[in-house]
């Protein structure tokens, strides 16, 4: 390397940590999971490439999650219920999908001749209980994990064990939303970080105090990752972000769950 | 410098080169904006600070933009209607506030004796018409601009001709959301970036078509952008997000609107 590109590379390393704030990257090449695999100590392999930080966020999406977690439906050995069957029919969906999708969920939010919207029993309010088709092989169907949190906080704890890196967990999953088209990255299951940072009580420039702002943290992260996770090649579930301010807690994701007595829109 | 800390910095330099995806950091101390001030060369004379490249993507607090157009509203000369004073009453609010919120709105989407739910004029759904009280001196409130896309493009065309620049640039706004607890940033004006990143037909890991994933990129931006603008000092309402792959479009954020008839929440 020439003196010239050395002092180049110096000046660039010294601007990018002047300014840059928060990195987002891909845990690169990530093996595919399959039911029953470990994926804690997957991850824990894999993250020993990578030069992990304190306080780094890791962002996971649910689906390797699911798989490891064995929560692959195969369809041949669903029988769809008499109203599985008619929500098929009016859909034009496959009823034995429709049956996985109720049994997973424990109401229904909305329902149309195209649209599904339950909550799962998880609380989590979104299309088809999160049951979906794609990243599983043959007639299957993958659901969301049953306690996303205590996932996250298994991966936690094996990170913090055998890697010595004190890191939050944020497993995520992509949702539709109301009154908004298109979709984004969610949180669904959390360790290490608080979902929802309170600013109220601050003071903005002219020392008023902000009324009511309670900033979903987790959500931001989550749909921060979920940029690169969409634009990386196919199998990125893995996602790393890198200097996020946040409060570490012990708190669930379904502190992200609005009430439904106060949701005006539920 | 000595040699091993320049070997160090070339190592990090090809390691955040190999491995960072995006980045995002805030133009710092950026000056207090004031009604009538030109904004688009403001923001310009301040990136000449940074080492702004083609393809950033410039997330802009439409605080700023909204104050340089004027859409601050003293208190002190609104009047309000007997409905607001109805509603001041009810939730306990200053009347002429919600006058403004209401002279902002096209609708009223969902009202109680805790909040007014309103469609804005220019469609977003969102509490009180994105009226706020914070960062503005007095008794005053601000609302959104009237035509955010038009302020982003503008704001474009200057950076395009002044610093050479092709970037993209999105106006965003907080907003709470229906379902879940706390507010997420979200793009309300949009210049040269395509609000939605269509992935359908594109094959998942086993060849299947993935169904209906069409995703709300801006919505995404706006959220990691989000992280930055709370966690900085105040007054940082201009975020640069790099490295994201996006399509240049001259679409609206009103595309990010669900159709009233197609949204089972409205």
């Amino acid at each position: 390397m020439k003196s010239d590109e050395r002092s180049e590379a110096i000046f660039l390393l010294n601007w990018s940590q002047a300014t840059v704030n928060i990195s987002i990257f891909p845990l690169r090449d990530f093996p595919l999971i399959n039911p029953g695999d470990p994926l804690a100590d997957i991850i824990v392999d894999e993250l020993r490439k990578m030069d992990l930080k304190d306080r780094d966020i890791i962002v996971i999406a649910h689906t390797i999650v699911s798989k490891a977690e064995n929560k692959v439906f195969d369809l041949e050995t669903i029988t769809p219920s008499p109203f599985a069957l008619e929500i098929g029919k009016r859909q034009e969906k496959d009823p034995r999908k429709i049956e996985v999708i109720l049994r997973e969920s424990s109401e229904i939010i909305r329902m149309n001749d195209n649209v599904l919207i339950t909550a799962t029993h998880h609380g989590f309010i979104c299309a088809n209980s999160g049951i979906d088709k794609s990243n599983t092989p043959g007639e299957t169907v993958i659901s969301l994990p049953d306690d996303p949190d205590s996932s996250a906080r298994q991966i936690r704890e094996v990170i913090k064990k055998k890697l010595e890196k004190d890191v939050a967990i944020i497993i995520s999953d992509t949702f539709g939303r109301p009154l908004r088209v298109g979709t984004v990255n969610f949180a669904i299951g959390l360790a290490g970080i608080a979902p929802l940072e309170d600013i109220r009580g601050k003071k903005d420039l002219f020392g008023y105090e902000l009324k009511s702002t309670i900033i979903a943290r987790v959500d931001e992260v989550a749909a921060a990752a979920g940029i690169v996770m969409g634009q990386a090649d196919e199998g990125t579930p893995i996602i790393i972000v890198r200097g996020v301010e946040y409060s570490i807690s012990n708190e669930s994701a379904r502190e992200l769950i609005r009430e439904p007595t106060k949701d005006v829109f539920r």
